[in-house]
């Protein structure tokens, strides 16, 4: 069997990996682009404002990331990847069954955003169901909203949202934040924030989009008003980064994330990583992108100018 | 007089600043942006491939992004920056005798590549003329282009293009190329790059397009050939970072260019820098804009959360 050997095997197929790819393309690096989907998770965002350059559905973005990627050459392969591996000169990843081969990785198998699991945040997901508030929190200028969430990164986005939104809720299953006091006194100084504490989401309503969320008391009291109206919802209960498969070489983590530097290089030599999954701190399809870019440099040059 | 107190002042209207202003924009930041021109270095790019998401002309690139910046609410200001001042809580910033304060600053005012300042540099720009072979050594696929310079990154630009083009000269004004001694021997066994040591670029010449380059040599003797035919030139003699105007705040510089963290900081607190003028490994317009997003971040981080 003739085996195929790459340059540079990318490991997912949202903006971090396709821009990857373009770049690549364009040093003339022999490239693989695997992933589960084409486009991620930016695929969810419905209408982008805030990719510099672009305005359109992140659907429509992605499709464009894919044409510019395979005009430079790259080859799409859609399938579930198992397992990587480090051999002599590089690494084989195997897809499916299939094995491939590549002097240098790039991974970005981003992040999945932890869910509640409750009927309609499926069904009205970009249709008021929101994961991001700096991406989406605009299209709620002057409605009412919940946030789910009572972490550092919740009281974050419920402070943001409140100078966009009329009303703030804040949803938590304990009886106190576990936000930074600073943040917990700011959140208490803005009068449009109202916390409910003891509070687990049941349900989110609506009929085309989001009117409302049912909650029901997390210590098993009976609540003066299991239905409050909003607009949208925001799920702040944490995300998970896409690592495991990067673990098998024995990448290094910070806080469960990849731990890069600035252009992508992981504890492992040949390892690029990009995206959610790392340790970067902004986590935007622009930052990601730009992720992409760099480590496609940091590769070319380390496969003609390191090795 | 009524001073207006900004919460944040943008130095540099190309991508980084407009990637700011975007970001700034919609964390509900009051936003000033100052440049000389609007697009910066990107307009000089002509036809853009690689930025994700994009194809055109990097002017129209530009006007999207302001469009956008605009849209969310920051306020554009042309004119010369002539200092900036580390106030109480904040900066000073003065425009053209004119002052603006603000609690934060994002700079962003680029890099100017080097010129030879011959006759034809300026006329072919865009039109064979090139400071970027990353942004268009693809336009010369078969083509027989000249590299300019002796530096490392000249050496890697020449090693780069002969992937690409059919023939690439180098023209050096000194005897021998001052880069790695691996990227020498890369060139040596190069086939289709070919040095041509001691010689001065003097003048391009071509019709719509560069058709020719005209040499001298540097050691007064008499060439063979004092007109290469090339359809391309890649000037490669080096680029400097605006950093003035940031030095007199103090700011931390890195091999001459200002030194930052992941997320724009520099060691001023409240001053953070993005794009060509920072020490970051790779200077693209997707880099740079990356770089605005994260800053504007930072900085809301900064004036809500740390302060």
């Amino acid at each position: 069997m003739m085996k195929e050997i790459y340059d540079l095997l990318i490991l997912g197929t949202g903006p971090a990996g396709m821009a990857a790819a373009i770049y690549a393309g364009r040093y003339g690096l022999r490239t693989l682009i695997i992933g589960k989907e084409v486009g991620g998770t930016t695929n969810l965002a419905g209408e982008i404002e805030n990719y510099p350059g672009f305005t359109g559905t992140g659907i429509d973005l992605m499709k464009k990331f894919e044409e510019q990627a395979k005009a430079f050459g790259a080859v799409f392969m859609v399938g579930d990847i198992d397992k990587l591996e480090k051999i002599e000169n590089g690494f084989r990843v195997s897809v499916g069954g299939k094995k491939f081969e590549g002097h240098a990785i790039v991974g970005g198998l981003g992040s999945e955003y932890r869910k509640l699991g409750i009927p309609g945040e499926k069904e009205f997901l970009g249709k008021g169901v929101s994961y991001c508030a700096v991406c989406d929190g605009n299209f709620f200028k002057g409605k009412t909203v919940a946030v789910i969430g009572g972490s550092d990164s919740a009281a974050k986005t419920a402070i943001y949202l409140a100078s966009i939104c009329e009303k703030v809720y804040i949803s938590y299953r304990k009886e106190k934040m576990r936000c930074e006091p600073i943040n917990l006194k700011k959140i208490l100084a803005t009068k449009n924030i109202e916390i409910i504490y003891n509070t687990q989401p049941v349900e989110i309503v609506g009929n085309v989009r989001v009117t409302g969320l049912k909650l029901e008391s997390s210590i098993g009291r009976k609540l003066d008003k299991n239905l409050i109206g909003i607009d949208g919802v925001f799920i702040e209960i944490g995300s998970t980064p896409v690592t495991r498969i990067f673990e098998g070489v024995g990448v290094e983590l910070e806080n469960g994330h990849i731990k890069v530097d600035k252009e992508g290089r992981t504890s492992v030599e040949g390892l690029y990583a990009t995206g959610d999954g790392t340790n970067n701190p902004f986590k935007q399809t622009i930052t990601a992108t730009a992720d992409g870019a760099l480590a496609a440099k940091a590769v070319y040059d380390y496969l003609n100018f390191e090795n």
